[in-house]
């Protein structure tokens, strides 16, 4: 297995990118992902009470349709508290671009992310949606990564090729983030296409596996976002053997996790003013939960990071944030380990000693910059 | 009832303050607080499982005796992740100020703020201790208050008086922050003096409605202490009726509540970096409990708390914490209301219209001046 940081898509995937004037700069902001036969899907989304109108249909489709063929996404604007209207619009776009693909509405998924509570421009996508379509290729992925970016800095993809049988099988993904750190630019969305045959049930248990150990292992601000979408399309074009269980499925599980595991460092690296990364591993909890609460408590700890951006060793700040994180814990069973804050990359280890669990997540520091671009954002 | 700013201890307390050189800057350091006669107490401690050395000794004081007489406070070390010699070091230090008092070691309570995980130096207190004791007075509240101080800007105060049946009684009291911003700093700390004749089970209840509605109704950056004491003395030298329940204790609970909350507010003045006052306010939730997790999740977010800094009405920001907080919202039943963000106070209202209950909290704004001052300290 080879894990590539530039991806192409798999057999019978097609991408492009347009700019539909979404965004005021002219920047690309409408992607759209298609697959030639159908595929099976499966979907994660925001567990954030307030869903954006995308989230809302993707969920009817999910449950009314078994199978899909295309992705549309828009940066430049969430279609979050939009309301009726918001849905509508939603719903407009699904149907006009089914049409031009010449598929059912309910095989599209659809996402949006950008600002929250101003409504979608529908009519800017109408037009646009022609020139969409007609672009589509087997490269388009270069172009389909930029118009899904907000504040990203760069574009996120990842590939991994693995052996199942007798054939090998490819996993593509894309994503934007800036992590979790920006809301209401909301937020985080990753697509990822395989041309794996895979059964419904082990593609579902295989992404919600990747993402609790990627994406849900991240926080840069501990904000959780309205828009987050994970997707995973899978066309079964590369005719291997049925990835069902055993040996097979964790083959691919290990593949999808190492491709979400990167997207997800990318995302880190690419957070909203950061200057440091910063790798938190608790060893020794009493379950994973556990673990995961305890390092994410350090995480989102504005005095522990701020700490780093200032290079200042204080242990403090990390005991006070494990003390608040409601863990079991014993003052004299603990122990911490920090490499130096002076590199860009922090390792910071902890043993509760209280268990034999052990979670890794993964944050930034929190600097000035974050402030600027966070307080002048509009 | 009248709320002042200013405080004097009431009758029969005394208090002193000295500079012991526990702080390198050669600032006031120690503190110490004393009634003629015993008094009834109840303290309130943080809930981060790392509890500093001097909670631990007061919780066992608390066990052991019915009656306490003083309290001893340090600024400038914490005693907090100082293993078993720092729990000596408290102990030594309470003996030692029992002795020079005249009283039982188990009468006296102690507290500590400063930086955590360095030993408590003993020494420098032993060699102060005479001083201390020596220039107790009733106005030595002017000293006391100063040396419990570590990086607030001044020194928070706050007393009212009122009438119970016949009699006038006082409560003032003396807090320092910043908030609960500074952990590391590790943090709050609260004594309040009163000269009411009240029962130890109102004395207590009062004291827990008290916080309940002030101190744990701010917040500055999420992060909990491992040092927060709140204790209240009450010497009965009043002489008025005891205060036991309806009405007399109505009007005490009400007092105390007035007391608490003017300190809160200081503490969010006072918090680092701050540059506005946010109030934000959560109506129509199921319960009370509700209520507060919906406004804490907003006063908790960075983004949110960005927007306010740099005058930004992004109303996502709410929307989206609001979101986040794991609370019953509805996203047709929300209404939010935000005063001008170019005041320096700054009103939040949100109805979820979910039931009748409300809560507030306190909050400042996220700053570059409040990441500078926690890269830097040491």
């Amino acid at each position: 297995m080879k894990l590539l940081q530039k991806a192409i898509l798999p057999i019978g995937f097609k991408a492009y990118g347009v700019s539909a004037g979404i965004k005021k700069s002219g920047k690309p902001d409408l992607a759209l992902f298609f697959s030639d036969v159908p595929c099976k899907a499966a979907c994660l989304f925001t567990s954030n009470k307030i869903q954006a109108a995308p989230l809302q249909l993707c969920k009817e489709h999910l449950k009314k349709s078994k199978t899909f063929q295309a992705i549309i996404a828009n940066s430049g604007n969430a279609n979050c508290f939009t309301g009726r209207q918001g849905l509508l619009d939603a719903e407009k776009t699904a149907i006009l671009a089914a049409k031009a693909l010449g598929i059912k509405k309910e095989s599209i998924l659809i996402a949006s992310t950008g600002i929250i509570g101003r409504r979608l421009p529908f009519e800017k996508i109408k037009a646009a949606l022609p020139k969409l379509v007609s672009g589509l290729s087997s490269q388009g992925i270069e172009q389909a990564k930029l118009a899904i970016m907000t504040t990203d800095t760069f574009a996120k993809t990842a590939m991994i090729k693995c052996q199942i049988g007798a054939k090998v099988i490819t996993i593509s993904a894309v994503a934007k983030g800036v992590g979790m750190i920006a809301p209401n630019l909301a937020t985080m969305l990753c697509f990822i296409f395989t041309d794996a045959n895979i059964s419904q049930k082990a593609l579902k248990s295989s992404l919600k596996d990747a993402v609790d150990n990627s994406f849900n292992c991240i926080s840069v601000d501990g904000c959780m976002s309205t828009n987050d979408t994970v997707a995973i399309l899978a066309n079964g074009q590369a005719e291997n053997a049925l990835i069902e269980k055993e040996k097979n499925l964790f083959t691919f599980k290990n593949a999808l996790n190492l491709v979400c595991l990167e997207l997800a460092k990318l995302l880190i690296k690419d957070a909203e003013g950061a200057s440091k990364f910063i790798r938190i591993k608790v060893w020794g909890a009493k379950n994973f939960p556990q673990a995961k609460s305890a390092a994410l408590s350090v995480a989102n700890s504005n005095l522990f990071k701020t700490a780093c951006y200032g290079e200042n060793p204080n242990f403090g700040r990390i005991i006070v944030a494990l003390g608040a994180s409601g863990v079991d814990l014993k003052e004299k069973d603990l122990k911490i380990k920090v490499s130096s804050l002076k590199k860009k990359d922090i390792l910071v280890d902890v043993w509760l000693n209280q268990g034999n669990s052990s979670a890794v997540v993964y944050t930034c520091d929190l600097t000035p910059e974050y402030i600027r671009i966070n307080a002048e954002y509009n």
